[in-house]
């Protein structure tokens, strides 16, 4: 937690296996003249920042390696420390003798996330921003990407900022009255404090709502495909991966395994639950098949019920239906196989609000469909530019802010004195400041850069 | 094939999936121009070689990453073109994405390979120098590693070119006399020549020979356990993969996927034959066991004899070790059990040269064995710094070569007249050429560098 100590971290920043070439960073006070200890070629410690320089790595006398070495002279460098890249030929045998040949030369192995804890502590960006450089590397659609770029960039760290320093005024403003308390002046006025408060809570309710959609941009929509056996719902299914995959475009190295039933419409990636069982299912064991559904449903965010507008009745559909708005979770009426349709089912699904009529088979109007889901998750509100929040330790502290804004409320109400009020203020301030980073304990760092990648 | 046509290759050069950073590498005449049109920061164009840039990529308006561009100046790169490194957050999301945008700026998609062939045929390096650095990547042992570096480095590629560079001398003055055949001068004396292809022939019998230990090198040692039932060949081999086991160190994302039956003893991988049926075998279906060992021991480079000394008869022992013999396959006879052993077995045993005595069970012994079964393998001959044979492809034309020269000394033999020598001398000129890559053609630079991954 010492700047002032910190001794040499090393580790490989590439992806673990064969490729045609691996990077090994170092940060620290000693990273370039460990570095040079080990490098024949120029003499690194008199060569300028953001230089790169081609040599070999030296176990004595044997050479394990010919590298590019390039240097980042503090504080111009990621971790705001001395760093070292050294770009080695991909093959795991030469990173690791390179790597070991660094720890025997003085660096140690980095922690996982230790060198992004390392610039969030020497002030290269606030806590918010560094754990958006994780969610950035595991960002798989376009709108996760966008979400954690733009947390990187500031956007969210800005704006509780912003929140923090208005209260800040305000609750220096109270504690100087504690000062003076035995004169009964008031430096804050009420009656502004109170202003401010409920624009506080204003302003956290949205982005504490945001994380609805947050989470659904992060991890996807679990999304269930309910309907009668032989509904099509394996084929709805199907259609949608075939039309994805012929989409997806291959670029070697870049693709990831493809996640069978994820499908990633319009950048939001939609997981759907226990589409193993509907493949599997011969829709013999209906019985077992209905309760399942049910379990599944419960999980999802967003069902598609699926309607056969062949054989399905208008009386039965309309009963599920009410069973969908009892479970309170949004849907989409989808009236399956449109070219053998039933003219009164077919008339009473247009008739639905948000309905949409297809054919799984021969893929009609599938378009409809994915506009219609995209629709319903609501991702018009992320692509306004508003902040969204996608961290859930940070709409945790969300939260908190605002049981102790209505705290502070709540005391106003009852002319609470001064001191009671400050402690209630400085409570918001603590769990406003741990989202950023301002406040922190070495518990939080360790839990929240645990989880990032070594290397990173 | 044509330097001057060069178009620019771009493709991710660091091992797919996640990772803290991944580098995409361009080459070409317009890196620098394609880079510059899509990055934000300083302009590209102006900067030194060697030098480091930090800014975003961004897709007309939208920011796809933060990174760190790297500059080559032509010929100051790696292919000798202009060759840019983009450094990502690596994500796949984030890398496939920065590859799109360069390639609808202009880059191609490179070919497996591409870059180090535009470093072949820009005159980096020669044909077996690029051989190498494939081979570099692929190393997974130290002797592997040593040798491609080696052969990386020229240490090959310098001798075959001397062989070439005399032979080169008499092809040309035998074919000077050719231009004055009616006045039936001989520019080439014959004793000389011969003298000098006899010297040829011996450095390249050397180096075909070598290639038995460089197969070993590149790809371990095929070696099977035999013996009787419960003579303890699953406890030996259990043995050495838990001492294995016990001394990788781990470094995160560095370790390769453990490989089951395969054993890396002072820098060779011995690979153990049919394990499972070791591990699985309840020794009981002897019958079946025997026949499926004799197959596994017709593929094995060495057999392991391991003798049950506490069971086995000497009679019986020697009528093994007969076959063994027969059979033409380097092997060890190991005495098992030393703890239980008869007398006059492990006295028998003591007897057979490069035996060793061991029990299994208690790990007694066990480096004697270790050092016995790199002693058979003959890998000294690596370490006294000899060049080393590691390619089939090279072992082909050497070879080839071998013959072409055998015909030369039979023509001088028969006093064969000068053009049908000269004709034979290119023959070998031709194969050895073929080696380093002063000969080549579309099809075997295809083929070379086919193999290759992308983005190396």
């Amino acid at each position: 937690m010492n700047p002032a100590t910190q001794d040499t971290i090393v580790a490989l920043s590439t992806p673990p296996g064969v490729g045609a070439i691996g990077v090994i960073r170092l940060s620290g006070n000693d990273a370039i003249d460990i570095t040079n200890k080990v490098f024949k070629g120029k003499d690194l410690t008199k060569q300028e920042s953001h230089t790169i320089h081609f040599g070999t790595v030296r176990d004595g006398d044997k050479i394990i390696d010919e590298v590019l070495v390039s240097l980042f002279i503090a504080p111009k460098s990621f971790t705001k420390e001395n760093v070292v890249e050294i770009s080695c030929h991909g093959s795991p045998f030469i990173l690791k003798q390179v790597i070991k040949v660094l720890l025997s030369n003085g660096a140690r192995l980095a922690r996982p996330g230790e060198f992004t804890q390392r610039a969030f502590i020497n002030g290269q960006f606030d806590l918010a921003q560094a754990e958006a450089v994780a969610d950035l590397i595991n960002a798989d659609s376009e709108a996760s990407h966008e979400a954690a770029l733009k947390q990187m960039r500031g956007g969210f760290s800005d704006q509780i900022k912003a929140l923090r320093e208005e209260l800040i005024h305000f609750a220096s403003m109270v504690e100087l009255e504690l000062d003076f308390a035995e004169e009964d002046v008031e430096f804050a006025d009420r009656d502004d404090l109170k202003k401010l408060i409920h624009n506080l809570h204003e302003v956290i309710n949205k982005l504490i709502s945001s994380f609805d959609l947050g989470n659904v941009i992060k991890n996807g929509v679990p999304t269930v495909i309910a309907g009668k056996p032989n509904a099509g719902k394996s084929t709805l299914l199907n259609a949608l991966l075939n039309e994805e995959k012929a989409i997806v475009s291959d670029i070697a190295g870049t693709t990831r395994d493809f996640i069978e039933d994820e499908i990633n419409l319009g950048g939001i990636n939609f997981r759907f639950i226990d589409t193993a069982g509907l493949r599997e299912t011969t829709d013999t064991i209906e019985a077992m098949g209905v309760q399942r559904t049910q379990e599944q449903m419960k999980k999802a965010s967003l069902i598609i019920y699926l309607v056969d507008m062949a054989n399905d009745s208008v009386v039965e559909m309309n009963k599920e239906i009410n069973k969908l708005e009892n479970l309170g979770i949004p849907f989409v009426v989808v009236g399956n196989k449109s070219d053998k349709a039933q003219e009164d089912i077919k008339t009473a699904i247009s008739k639905i609000k948000g309905s949409v009529l297809i054919s799984a088979n021969s893929h009609e109007n599938l378009e409809a469909l994915k506009d219609r889901l995209l629709e319903v998750v609501n991702l018009d509100n992320f692509k306004s530019g508003d902040v969204v929040v996608t961290n859930i330790r940070h709409y945790d502290n969300l939260l908190k802010t605002r049981d102790a804004l209505q705290d502070v409320l709540n005391g106003l109400g009852m002319n609470v004195t001064g001191d009671f009020l400050a402690m209630d203020i400085r409570q918001s301030l603590h769990y406003l400041g741990e989202i950023t980073g301002e406040i922190t304990t070495d518990d939080l760092l360790a839990n929240i850069f645990s989880k990032f990648c070594i290397g990173k």
